[in-house]
């Protein structure tokens, strides 16, 4: 929902956006993001800095389009009368963060969920992949966290080399300013798998939340971003978004990693949500007969996804009728898996004032609150 | 649900199973299958028969398991005492679904959907595929849809060679009793690629639906059954099914087929259902932002999903109370878009009586025959 600059929030049913004394507003998506790779050279050492000079940082594509002004918001985008794509590349920065977007709405605390190094995790060389998520943590902890309290971080980590995750995730984890380790969607195989489970033991250790974007889909090393291959249009990759959530979510649970690790909390961001209403329904179904095979996940899986996974509300889907919509945040246990979630600055982004019908005043708490409190453990 | 054989049909909310003069129950999912592979021999060319002969027919497989009993019901599974898979399998008679299943639930329709032959779309010899879909459909007319009026058939066809997949059905579809195609959920490409229009075109010619069901699912030239690559479990590639029937729904409609082929409707069986519900507010909320990317979609996603797409009802999700129940029932638009499907012989099928709980009297008669009855022109 695009706004003018400057304009004040507009008075909407169950906004609650004025002065408050306890946290009020939390907001588990928002992307600072680098006006183009090469901004990150001066975090590269020598090799990586003179190679990138000469050759550009090349992450995967997947060659689908996406829409103008690299997804931003038309008033918040750089240069978006320049006549090509290479003059209008953007990024954001802190400032335009605070004015549009946090003083603008009385937001507490925002998770910096990155975008500009999701694709380090498609990445063939696991050493320069890592160099860029260093290099992309340490601008951000320059530009963005040591400006203003309201923000947390999501480390960038690439997948690459699990080992590496768990180095960098070492070196920053013990920031409190750290909150969370970022991953795309689009990867080489649904997140449960063994192969990550070094990254998963360190965020329990660290007390990371593992956040899941959406990213990479049908790029590179990535695959194809649905499970019966590539599809034509743009809109078709972001309706598999729902899916790959659906199987990274199935992943964390069937391979027992909420047992292994039984801090770890997930957050998936940017998918919808109510994917995880029929998900939970037909997992609880199938493991009543099929649980033999999988006898480490030892409760029904919607008790695993209660307790471990939040979905973030952007985009938030727009049922035919309040009662429909009211019906699906009851099926999902909204009071439990739901957090609000902006995607600023992108065109499709949901505003924390409209976004929502007005909600019964203990889910208006939860989802805009307490559930990302308690995720985060402000 | 397990029942024991020669019991009769239980009382239950919503049943109306007996005597009647119009029609009134139509399954849509009903698996006819060979013994085994080599049952199919005697329908084979020389050489085939030779190189099977041989060689065995090899399907390419997943890697995944199963369950026992080749999936089937224990009641009716053959061999099944005995020791080891080689001696179970099994395959499904005329005779025991006239008296398991025709006769007991007074089934007036019921399209008959294979299994055998779904690997033939992930084979990589077209000539060899198409073959062995020739040979399944003889089998079928000969041991099956010659021996009852009640019997539907949904025709095998591999994709591997449009132009082979149009000769069948050229060859029989002209035959009233041939009422579908069927396909596997696992393929290289989603079913909207323009691959496959002139599979559309022949279907649309002859009245025949595209029946859609789970196989195939991470095997062989099928690539992974998710978006995020191979999962671990088989209950994993359960989940997926849902998410494969989105991908395949999404594709037909962004690629436009229904604006092409204005008389082509589609079945997806065994995918649970209320996928649709989620799937349909993000096409169309989508949709309204990014449609100049696809301007031959016309129309709100969802109108062409109530106009084309029909949804068998197997499994049956089960959510927490009635209420969630009934609502998703109305978000899906089920008075359209659902039809009865057992899935019988199958160990997880849904009978006809207590699979739902008793639904209005309007809504029970369009799920139950009249939504099948259009699907079919019956």
């Amino acid at each position: 929902m695009a706004m003018a600059v400057g304009a004040r929030p507009i008075k909407a049913p169950g906004w609650s956006g004025g002065a408050h004394t306890d946290l009020a507003l939390v907001d588990c998506d928002v992307h600072q993001t680098v006006s183009k790779p090469e901004a990150l050279l001066p975090y590269l050492g020598r090799v990586y800095r003179q190679q990138a000079t000469e050759q550009g940082i090349r992450f995967p594509g997947s060659g689908y389009f996406n829409v103008a002004n690299d997804a931003a918001r038309t008033d918040l985008a750089e240069n978006c009368d320049a006549p090509s794509h290479d003059g209008r590349q953007m990024g954001t920065t802190y400032e335009r963060l605070r004015d549009q977007h946090l003083d603008l709405w009385n937001v507490d605390k925002v998770l910096l969920t990155g975008a500009s190094t999701y694709g380090a995790s498609i990445l063939p060389d696991p050493d320069f992949a890592a160099a860029l998520c260093r290099a992309f943590n340490d601008w951000t902890i320059e530009q963005w966290l040591e400006k203003d309290d309201r923000l947390m971080m999501a480390l960038s980590i690439s997948t690459t080399d699990p080992q590496l995750a768990v180095a960098e995730i070492e070196r920053l984890g013990p920031d409190p300013r750290v909150r969370a380790v970022m991953l795309p969607t689009g990867n080489r195989m649904p997140y449960g798998n063994r192969f990550y489970h070094p990254i998963w033991e360190a965020c329990e250790r660290h007390g990371l939340v593992v956040g899941i974007h959406p990213g990479n889909e049908g790029a590179g090393m990535a695959g194809s971003p649905t499970g019966v291959g590539y599809p034509t249009y743009y809109i078709e990759t972001r309706m598999a978004r729902p899916q790959m959530a659906m199987a990274h979510a199935v992943s964390f649970i069937a391979e027992g990693v909420f047992e292994k690790y039984p801090g770890l909390k997930v957050l998936i961001d940017e998918c919808d949500q109510f994917w995880a209403v029929g998900l939970m329904w037909h997992m609880d179904a199938d493991w009543k007969s099929l649980r033999d095979q999988t006898p480490w996940v030892k409760r029904l899986p919607s008790e695993y996804f209660r307790a471990h996974i939040r979905v973030g509300s952007q985009p938030m889907l727009e049922p035919e009728n309040s009662a429909q919509f009211f019906t699906m945040l009851d099926a999902m246990h909204a009071e439990e898996t739901l957090v609000f979630s902006s995607d600023w600055p992108h065109w499709d982004w949901d505003d924390p004032a409209t976004t929502f019908p007005k909600l019964p005043e203990r889910l208006h708490r939860r989802v805009f609150c307490e559930n990302a409190r308690e995720l985060f453990g402000l």
